[in-house]
């Protein structure tokens, strides 16, 4: 892990662009520590997602957490994957069209991501953990959803997730999420026109832990309301500490 | 307003029995004043659920809340109904047989009762304001879901509500739901035995209100995570203060 750029924030935080092998990532860190650790999924594009990124990590930080995110495969600075493109395309096609998005299309644009990207994740555990400011427990918040249950199944170092209940989830996350043992809170925007809802309340469903929270709130995509920010850190907090 | 009976808690909350008219109810103020108040639903029989009430009173008290509530129309000592408790032997009757409940036993059982204990509710009301230690505005917590959605579209001092999805709603209850126009948050048990999923789903979905919010969380009837009082608490302070 080699640590690519360096400012430190009035409120105390430092946030470090950081590269580990070709993954460029970022770490935020709150003055105390060792703190525990937040890992920040996102859609893809870390430049594009920063602001929401940084703004998720500073909330985080206030409150003694550590956190961090990785750019995900193919997107940002990254060699892209034809496979991934072709599936992409395929899918706007079939949205312009108005057709259903076949399972097909689904999996090869996000089962291959998982594979990749949820070994990037683990090493990159590996190299935060290593580090004097970074102590356990592990949460991770956010998306891409099926790498994130993926990851609740088989990284044993994340104790608690925060999930944000996406469209274009493949058949293979809903088997996986029937394995997920750790405590969950799962976001939906009950509104999101790019979501189908009853696909999202079948996966909150399915999970298979015992502890798990659902959280709808009105608004489209973007529109998570603010004090769902504090409700992840109260929900981190009874698990992480 | 009598009060007829009192005592205080070692953490100063004040607990005073009281009657208007003929209906008993509960009032619980914290140390200071005037303190805002939440009125609390509950389904009906004030001595069985007096444990559940108390301590739900006496956390929101520890956040400076006051909190009252009032026997239901037919219940605990109160004069019993002779068409409600045919109704209520019609549901068993159907329970029983593992028979549709149908929309006419449902509106036997619960609309009178709204009709009823709504304007008891209010005239409650009416009398709490009117005492120094009370001070506007006002939440309602709890069931009958009726009951507290008819409260929540004619009574304008109620500020904004903390709802169980219960079953048995009356279709006449989805109507005025689309009325509702102050902030939400409705708690549902997913895995509750006797309760219909989907109607509550249904029920979230038509509220009014673009302010609303759902925690589902595992377990039955009875098993609401201890948290969800802290953010019953946490919802009642971003709007009631």
């Amino acid at each position: 892990m080699e640590f690519t750029s360096e400012q430190r924030f009035d409120d105390g935080v430092l946030e470090r662009g950081f590269t580990l092998g070709d993954v460029p990532g970022i770490l935020w860190t709150p003055g105390s520590a060792p703190a525990p650790l937040i890992l920040l999924g996102h859609p893809g594009g870390l430049s594009k997602m920063y602001p929401r990124l940084s703004a998720r990590a500073r909330h985080a930080a206030a409150e003694g957490y550590a956190a961090a995110t990785i750019e995900l495969p193919g997107s940002g600075d990254r060699p892209r994957s034809p496979a991934t493109d072709e599936a992409r395309a395929d899918l706007r096609r079939a949205l312009a069209a108005g057709e259903t998005v076949t399972d097909d299309i689904v999996d090869r644009l996000v089962l291959p991501l998982v594979d990749k990207a949820v070994p990037e994740w683990r090493v990159t555990l590996d190299a935060l953990l290593a580090l004097p400011e970074i102590g356990g427990p592990v949460g991770f918040a956010g998306g891409v959803i099926a790498i994130a249950v993926r990851l609740a199944v088989v990284e044993p170092r994340i104790a608690a997730a925060v999930l944000f209940a996406g469209s274009f989830v493949p058949r293979a996350t809903f088997d996986e999420a029937r394995q997920v043992t750790i405590p969950l809170q799962v976001l939906l925007q009950w509104d999101d026109e790019g979501n189908d809802r009853q696909m999202a309340l079948d996966l909150f469903d399915a999970f298979g832990t015992k502890e798990k929270t659902l959280h709808a709130n009105m608004g489209g995509h973007t529109g998570v309301p603010q004090f769902e920010g504090d409700e992840g850190n109260r929900f981190f907090a009874r698990h992480l500490r």
